[in-house]
């Protein structure tokens, strides 16, 4: 069956046009969007297409933040260069400074310990730049990731507190690149909200090698963003019935939302069309689900997480039951394995599978993690399983304007989806 | 030491600044070629640069093969079309047309029983078309590729036995592709030279396709390459002398020659200065080889082998005893183990090493294999080893246009250099 399933993937897959369509002709498709409104049609039209069972919509309000124009950032009066224009951008869900600005002297941090020691007197009205890069000796690029995104999610926050004017982030990436990274932040309550842009790697290196020897160095930044209304928008949803136990679902999703500044290919374009894909290679080998299973293009992942949310409350209220739930964001890349959230005896279950898997190149079952859609789902017991895409090329394109469908390779795609489809099969078959 | 390898690589690496030169200062570089010359000195002086102890040139005769102006190929007069220009290339070592081309009635083939079959009653006077597929399915690329080069390595002398006036071949690619792949082609002794080309994938399914309504259609195609007198060309050679054995040698191992259309990044730009990096990161860790370890950058394997065929003669000759020889030649991509062509006490040996490149993605040391450089040693008794690369990117670049730097990863790269100098380590310190 696992063959099977390969074989329909790497001879007639549908997922690199699907997401070609996604990407190329509707684009980056933020939370309350008319591109993440066409996403929206898209995703429900082409399940609808593949004469899946049932195809429906979820209501969920999101939160719609806008970037506006452009966004300017410049050093001023460095000793070196005189003003010098870099390449910054605002992070989701920041407050913009307006056309007005903000220009202050910048202060380089590396972590929070560092700003509480300069604390109010180092800190009130100047610019907190955050320098700590993500750690390039970290195989796994996602621990680098996570052992520098704080600055990115509470930075501004944390140096409200001391009465910063503003922050620039280094970018989450691991080269040394000209492009910024977007990515959300989260503003603390009773905190003021502080515009925050991030700035590309190679620009934070500049800018912390002109400060050593200028240390009054001013910063200018100009942003344009802003938090309007909330939206209604969808969770899109589509169901393969189960022959034996229809009321018991398994979910295989990616999210449907991206950041706007590039088209959303690897984030999360990829992990939508995948599992759509995932149920199409089920049918066309002709197999019959045991469960009902369910694709679920997941909304607002980026800045929210309220479709993710939504869904396991629904979940929760019709007392639906789950019997795991996959995720696929992160990447389109060659697929190196699943990693794994649940309890032990499961998880050694579900280890067990991982020979199978060894054939085709993805045996690692070692990883722990599910996905940031799914994890609402764990506080009902809910199993859940991340798809493993090799991870050494994620952090050049993840939130970036470098995000485009001429980075994914077709077979690894395809790969990862058949790969989905075969984590259904074994649990749909054999349980958890 | 394996970790402090891989820290400096990812930390400092040379490989991809390295690269940068070969590929984009020089370029593509086929054997005989102006290019190549460039690259044997960019490489003696970037051994010597680095401050390795001995760096040396091995005298080596090249064939010479020019491609000449760009290639026509075209459909003539088909029913649907009228006539259509098609990409095409020339193989390497093919005899050219010349500006008269040749037109001939097309048919199609996909293996040389069935060209048996047709015999000269159903081939003479025409073109024969070579359009077996790679197989998708395999998720070893390399296997794929394996079962269907001969068409390209054979193709045109089976096709001349039976009175053929030429071929063309369905690129070696995976995917539908719009350019084409060349390689080099082997003529047979004592049967005609007919000149030979490569199609893109696509136009080779358009072709197959307009056949089937249109089984008279004619091909016209016109090359101007040909076979220049050969030339003087260099192997060179990088050394870290031995303190205990120094008159033994572990080998790693890339060819400096490329394709011409390309700029040869992958193939095998990446194995040259992933070669030349394993030697300066056991450098700069501090490590002290106890045998001789030698970078080495065979010429012309791509249309003669000739560099590889010298070095293994020259060792023989002067009786240098080689532990091992080790060959990147897969590409740049993310490592995932090394494939093994030795004796099996050595081979099992060598797998209980496995384990300590799994931290690193790279465990599968299950594949056979070593590196058509390398090869020649083999008949010496050296066990081989081969660098392995991810393989699902390597086909849409190989021998094309689209080898370009571009399409390395750093890390990637500086990954594979880690994984050799690590391999040095082991086999100089543990010994095999």
């Amino acid at each position: 069956m696992i063959r099977a399933l390969f074989d329909e993937a790497l001879l007639k897959g549908q997922s690199y046009a699907m997401l070609d369509y996604l990407s190329n002709t509707i684009g980056g498709r933020l939370s309350g969007s008319p591109e993440a409104a066409a996403a929206v049609e898209w995703s429900k039209q082409t399940m609808e297409a593949l004469k899946f069972d049932h195809v429906f919509l979820q209501e969920v309000m999101v939160p719609h933040w806008v970037r506006g124009n452009k966004e300017v950032g410049r050093i001023v009066n460095s000793k070196k260069y005189g003003s010098l224009e870099v390449n910054i951008c605002a992070l989701g869900n920041a407050v913009g400074t307006g056309p007005e600005g903000v220009l202050a002297e910048i202060v380089e941090v590396h972590d929070f310990e560092q700003l509480e020691k300069l604390g109010k007197e180092g800190i009130a009205g100047k610019i907190v730049f955050f320098n700590r890069p993500m750690d390039p000796t970290k195989i796994n690029t996602f621990s680098a990731y996570g052992g520098a995104v704080n600055q990115r999610g509470s930075g501004a926050s944390e140096a409200a507190k001391y009465g910063a004017v503003g922050v620039v982030i280094r970018s989450m990436g691991l080269n040394e690149e000209d492009y910024p990274h977007t990515g959300s932040l989260n503003y603390a309550l009773n905190l003021p909200k502080i515009p925050a842009v991030s700035i590309s790697t190679k620009h934070a290196d500049l800018l912390s090698k002109l400060r050593k020897t200028d240390p009054t160095l001013h910063f200018y930044f100009e942003t344009h963003c802003m938090m309007l209304e909330e939206e209604l928008s969808y969770n899109v949803i589509g169901e393969l019935k189960g022959s034996v136990r229809e009321k018991q679902y398994i979910v295989v999703g990616g999210h449907l939302d991206s950041w706007d500044i590039g088209d959303g290919s690897h984030d999360d374009g990829a992990g939508c069309v995948q599992s759509i894909e995932a149920l199409r290679l089920l049918q066309a080998v002709g197999y019959k689900p045991r469960h009902t299973l369910r694709a679920v293009m997941f909304m607002n992942e980026e800045n929210g997480l309220r479709g993710g949310r939504k869904y396991a409350e629904i979940a929760e209220e019709k007392k639906e039951k789950h019997i795991a739930a996959i995720e696929s964001d992160r990447g389109g890349f060659v697929p190196r394995g699943f990693s794994l959230f649940m309890d032990d005896k499961t998880r050694e279950k579900i280890q067990r599978w991982a020979g199978l898997f060894d054939p085709y190149g993805m045996g690692d079952f070692n990883q722990k993690g599910g996905g940031a859609d799914i994890s609402p789902l764990s506080s009902q017991g809910v199993p859940l399983l991340g798809l493993l895409p090799d991870s050494q090329r994620y952090f050049n394109y993840h939130h970036t304007a470098m995000d485009t469908f001429d980075t994914v390779e077709k077979r690894e795609l395809e790969m990862g989806a058949a790969a989905l489809a075969a984590m259904l099969y074994l649990i749909d078959t054999y349980g958890l």
